[in-house]
C-alpha cells in the first residue's frame, strides 16, 4: 500500500483527493492536514464522509510525514509549498503539488505573474509538469510534479497534439473557457455567494488570467517557438465541470477527417481522452466525477479555423485526479488505478 | 459472478443501475432492455458511458432473459412488470421490480390508486416489499422484491423503528417531502422543462400521491394497527435528492436521547443508515450517489411533538441503489457490494 | 413626493427596497445609507442599477435624515434599529422597520431570542406590527412599523383568517417552510457558498428558529389564546422565493369549499392576496419579483386536517414590498402604488 | 392607447411580450392567439399572470384582427409568419415579425438555412431588420419589421460601430456566445428537461448555427463586403440570459481608450446601451428583465486583438423587448415606454 498524505485537505481540491483516495484500492491515508480545523475529524468538516474519513486533521509542521508517508499531495494555496516541498523530498517522500509553484521551467515567468519564488532549482531542473497524458514518461521518474491547472488540462490536451503534428497557425489561437464555480475554492468571497452566481453568466479577468502563461509555455515547447494566446475564462451557475472553446487557423489545409484522426491516434493508448465522433461534442455533465477529458473538433472549411471543444471535471482531471494519475504512474501501478468507477448518467 | 439483466435501462433510475451495476465486482451486465431504443448502444444513448456501458439495448421479449440472466431488474413503467415477471420467475430468475407493481400484499389497495392487478397471487403471497434493513430476513429468502418507492424509503427508514418502539402516535403522522427532478423520470412534459423548474418550488398532488397508500400499509403492519398519514410532496429545482420531514405526536413521554438511542440501536449493523448526531440535521448533498440514508430526529418538547428528517438519494437508495442492495441480500453476497464508493464533498 | 431614505442599503431587502422605490410613482429617493461603502455610488456596488441608482451611499448619523426625508426604512441587522429608530421619530420621521427590533408587543419574548431591548415602550406601545392586509387601519395611523419577517408573512396570511373565523384546532398547527437564499442575506458564509447550496436541500435551526415566537405572538392574538407552533425551516437552491406548507386539524367538521370560501371573502378587497382554486397549488415562480402571497387550501378529510400552502417573494412580500406598502398604507396614497408591475411569465 | 395583438402569445417570447405590454403605459392588449390554447385563459396557462391578463386566447384567422388591432406582434414558428404577414399589412396593421420569415435582405440566404420564401418580396423591399440602435431611421417609417434573433442582438451591437469605424479585422472574427435554456423555447425536448441541463454545459451546433448568416448579413453591411464569421453557440443552465465574447483582430493600432471612445460616442444617445468602464465586464445577472445591452471591450494588445463582452436579457432585448421598442418607434412615442423598469439586484 501507498501511504499518501494530503496537506489542505478541507479546500475542495483536497476534499476531491480524499474522496478518490479512500476508494483507491491501493492507497492507505495516512495523514489529513488543515491549518483550520486543525484536531478536527475530516468527517465533522464534510459530513458527508462520515463512516469514510473518520480522520482528525492534524497541522503539517515541518518533518511531521516523515516514516510514514510515501507520497504526499500539497492542496494548499500558492507560496505555501515552495515552503514545504524541500522538506519533504529531502525525507524521500514524493510530492504531487497542485498549486502553481513547480508548474513553470522558467521561474521568470511565474515570478510574474505570482511571487518571488524560493525554491527556484527545484522548480527549473527538477520538477515535472504533471500533465498525464503528454509527459507521461517524464512523470514516471519524477519525484516532485508540479500538477496543471484546470484551464491548462482543458486547453493543452486537445491543441498539443495537432500543434505537434502542424496543423495549427499558432499565431491565432484564441480560448473560450467556462468553468463551475468549485474552481474558486471553498473561501468565501461575494462571487461565490449563491445569488451573485446562480443564473448569473460572465467573463472574468479578461485576457489577465495567470493559467495563460502556464498554457503559452507548455504550448510553446509543443511548437517549438514562441506561442501567445488570447484567453478568456467565464464563470458558470454550476459546481463541477469545466469546458474549453478553442479557436485556431489551420496553417495549412485539413479536412476534419485528418484532425480527428490526428487526435484519436494520440491518444489511442490513453483511457481518459475520448474523442467524440463528427458532429458530437462534450458535455460536462458527461465527464463529471470523473477522469475524463472529452474532446471534439470541428473544422470551419469556410474561414480555415479549427474548433476545439474540451470537458473536464474541474475538480478531478482538472485537479484531484490528475494529481492521483500520476500517482499512479510515478509509483508505476496501473494508471487508471482509483481512477476508473463508472460515469453518472445524470 | 452474477448475470443481470435490467428491462427499461434508458429511463433515470434504469441507467443508474447500469451505472452502479458497471461498478459491481459480482456483476456481470448480460442484457439491457429498451423499446424506444432497441439496437442502439447504450453509450451512445448516455454518453457519458462511453468506453463502460458499449453495450446494444434489446427489445425484450418473453424467454429472452432464459438462460442468461440470473437476476432480473425491471425499471418500467408500472403495468408492464406484472405482465413479464410471472414467465421471468417461471425461468428461474430472480426478479427486481422498481414499480409499484408487486409493492402491495393488499391488492385491492394497489387497484384503488393504479389499475386492475393481473398478477395478484405473486403479489399477495410471494412478493417482498425491497425495505433493505426492515425486510432484510424476508429479503434474503424471496425471488420476487417490490422495490420501495423513494417516497417511501425516506419516511419508513426513520419512523418504523420509532412506531415498532412505541414512541409515535399514530393517529398524529404528517409527512411533508422533497424531491429533486430525477425523480419525475426522463419523459418529458411541461412539469420537468428547465425554464419551469429552475427558480421554482411548489407542492404537488396534495394529500394525493399514490405513495402515501404504499406507506402506511407498511406502518400499519409496523404499528399492528391501521395507520393514515397526511402525505405533500414538493418539488426542488436539482437533479438529485430527497428530505423527508416528518412530524408526530409523542404517544408518551420521552426525550431526544431516548429516541436517537432508538435509532442508533435499531440500525447499528447497518452501514447504510446514518444517524445524525444531536442539533445535526440530514443534507441531501452529504448522500448524493451514495446509497445512505442520513437521519436525524428532534424532540419538540413544548408540543411533545417528534420531527424526523432523512435525507437520501431517490436515485440510490431511493430506487436503483436500494434495488442492488437487495440482489446483494437476496442473492447472499455482501449487503454492501458496488455501493460502498466514497461520498462526494461537493 | 414622499422623500425616503432606505438605511442599509446595500444588503438584499434594502437593494430590493431601491428598486422598488425607483419604479414608484409617489417617492423621491433622498438618502441611501451603508457603513461598508459609504461613499461608493450604489450602482457600482449594483451595477444592474447603473443610470438608475447612480447616489452615492452616506453614513447614517443622528439627525442626517432630518429635513430632508420624510419616511425611513431601516434595513439593518438587528439590534441597530433601537438605536436609531427614537431619533428619527423625534424628528418627525416615520419609520418602517425590517429587523425584527419592533415586531413583538411582548418585548420579553424579542428580549430571550434576541437581546436587551433599549427601546422597550416605542415597542410595546406605539410600534405596529405590518401584516399590511391584517392590520390595515391600524397601519394607517402608526409612525413606527415593525415589518414582519419573510416566514412569518408567509404562514399568517393564509393562517390567521382560518384561526379568527374558528376552523383551527390551534393546539396542533405544523409550519413546514421552504426558503429561497437570498433569505439569508448578502454577508458570507459557507451556508450561502454556491458549491454548499447547489444541488443541496436541508432543514435548519429546526424548531428553533427565532420566527416562530414572531409568528405565535400573531396567532395568539388571532385566536384569542395562547398558540403554539411547530415550525421547521429549509433552504432551497433558489435564489428568491418562500414556499410555506402548514398542516393543523380541524376544530369542528369544515369542507373544502368552506374554507375556501374564508380565505376568498377575508381578503376580497386585497390585490395582493391571490386563492388558488380548488386542486391548484402556488408556485412561488409565481410570484416571483412581485408583492403577492398566493394561498391554496386543501381539505385531508381522512385525517380532519387542513394543509394550506402559501407562497410568497421572500424578498418583495416577504420584506421589501411589503414595507412599501406600508409606506402607502401610511402616507395614505394607493396602496399598490409601486408593486403593480406585471409578474413574469418565467 | 394603441391596441395591440400577439400572434403566438403562450411560448416564452409571447409571454414575455404579453408582460411588458401589460406594463406600457400607451397600449391595450386587444387580442392573444394561441392554436394551442384557444379558448382558455392566458392566466390559466401562466397563473403568474392571474389578475393581469384574464383574457381567453383566440385562433388566429385571416381578418380577425381587422379594425381591433393597430400593431400586431408574431411570435410564432418560422414559416407561419409569412403566411400571415401579407393580409395583416392589407389591413393596415403594423407588423413586428420575431421569427427569421422577414430578417434577411438576401432571401436566398434565408431560403439556404430555413425553406422557401412565400413572400419574397415584401422581405427583400420592405421589411427593417428590427436592431433598433442601428436601424433607428429606417424602423421609424417601417410598417414591417424583422426583429433579430438574440445571438445576433448581443453580437451586432457591440460589433457594428467598431466595423463602421474601421476597428476590426473583418476576416478575423470569432463569436463565442452563451445562452440561457428560454432561448430553446418552451416546447418539451430531452434538451431542455432540467436533468438533462442542470449542472450541464456544452456546445451545440457548432459553426452551422442559423443565426450566423443573419448576423453576417448586417456585418457585411457595416463593412461595406461580405464577411463571415465563425460562430459557436453553447447552453447555459439558467433561465434567461445571453453573454457574447467576440473576438477579432485589429484592422490597425488601436488602444483601448479608443475602442471605449468609439462604443461610448456611438451609443450616447441610446439608453438601452451601456458600455462598462475599464476592466469591467458585463454579467447577465445585471440585465436580467430589462432591455439593456450591457458591453464591456478589452484591447488584448500582446496579440493586436480586440475582445468584446456584451450581456443581455436574451427574451427582452433578445426578442420581446426590442420588439417592443421597436413598436415604439414605429408609432413615434417615447422609444422607453413600458421598457424602463428598474433592474434587480438580484
Amino acid at each position: 500500500m501507498i501511504r499518501v498524505g494530503v496537506l489542505g485537505a478541507t479546500g475542495y481540491a483536497g476534499a476531491e483527493l480524499v474522496r478518490i483516495l479512500l476508494g483507491h484500492p491501493d492507497v492507505k491515508i495516512a495523514a489529513l492536514t488543515s491549518r483550520q480545523y486543525a484536531g478536527v475529524s475530516f468527517s465533522n468538516i464534510f459530513p458527508s464522509m462520515k463512516g469514510f474519513a473518520d480522520i482528525d486533521c492534524e497541522e503539517y509542521r515541518a518533518g511531521s510525514f516523515t516514516g510514514r508517508v510515501d507520497v504526499a499531495f500539497t492542496a494548499l494555496p500558492h507560496k505555501l509549498p515552495m515552503a514545504f516541498v524541500p522538506g519533504l523530498l529531502e525525507n524521500g517522500i514524493k510530492v504531487i503539488d497542485l498549486s502553481a509553484d513547480f508548474r513553470f521551467r522558467d521561474v521568470s515567468v511565474y515570478e510574474k505573474f505570482y511571487q518571488p519564488h524560493t525554491s527556484r532549482k527545484l522548480s527549473e531542473e527538477e520538477a515535472v509538469y504533471g500533465l498525464s497524458e503528454i509527459n507521461f514518461s517524464k512523470i514516471r521518474k519524477a519525484r516532485l510534479i508540479g500538477n496543471p491547472g484546470c484551464y491548462p488540462t482543458s486547453l493543452l490536451l486537445p491543441l498539443v497534439p495537432l500543434i505537434q503534428n502542424g496543423f495549427i497557425n499558432t499565431r491565432s489561437i484564441i480560448v473560450d473557457s467556462k468553468s463551475g464555480v468549485s474552481g474558486a475554492g471553498r473561501s468565501l468571497s461575494l462571487g461565490t455567494h449563491f445569488c451573485e452566481v446562480n443564473e448569473s453568466f460572465k467573463a472574468y479577468k479578461v485576457s489577465v488570467h495567470r493559467h495563460a502563461p502556464e498554457m503559452e509555455e507548455v504550448l510553446s515547447e509543443a511548437a517549438g517557438a514562441p506561442v501567445k494566446i488570447t484567453f478568456v475564462p467565464h464563470l458558470v451557475p454550476m459546481t463541477r465541470g469545466m469546458l474549453t472553446t478553442a479557436y485556431a487557423d489551420m496553417s495549412g489545409k485539413a479536412n476534419e477527417v485528418e484532425l480527428r484522426e490526428c487526435l484519436d491516434s494520440f491518444y489511442r493508448d490513453h483511457k481518459f481522452i475520448r474523442i467524440c465522433p463528427e458532429n458530437t461534442f462534450p458535455d460536462v455533465s458527461n465527464v463529471r466525477a470523473t477522469n475524463f477529458c472529452d474532446i471534439g473538433v470541428k473544422a470551419d472549411a469556410r474561414n480555415n479555423r479549427i474548433i476545439l471543444v474540451s470537458a473536464i471535471d474541474n475538480l478531478v482531471k482538472g485537479a484531484a485526479g490528475q494529481a492521483v494519475q500520476n500517482m499512479n504512474i510515478m509509483t508505476g501501478i496501473e494508471e487508471t488505478a482509483g481512477l476508473d468507477n463508472p460515469p453518472f448518467p445524470v
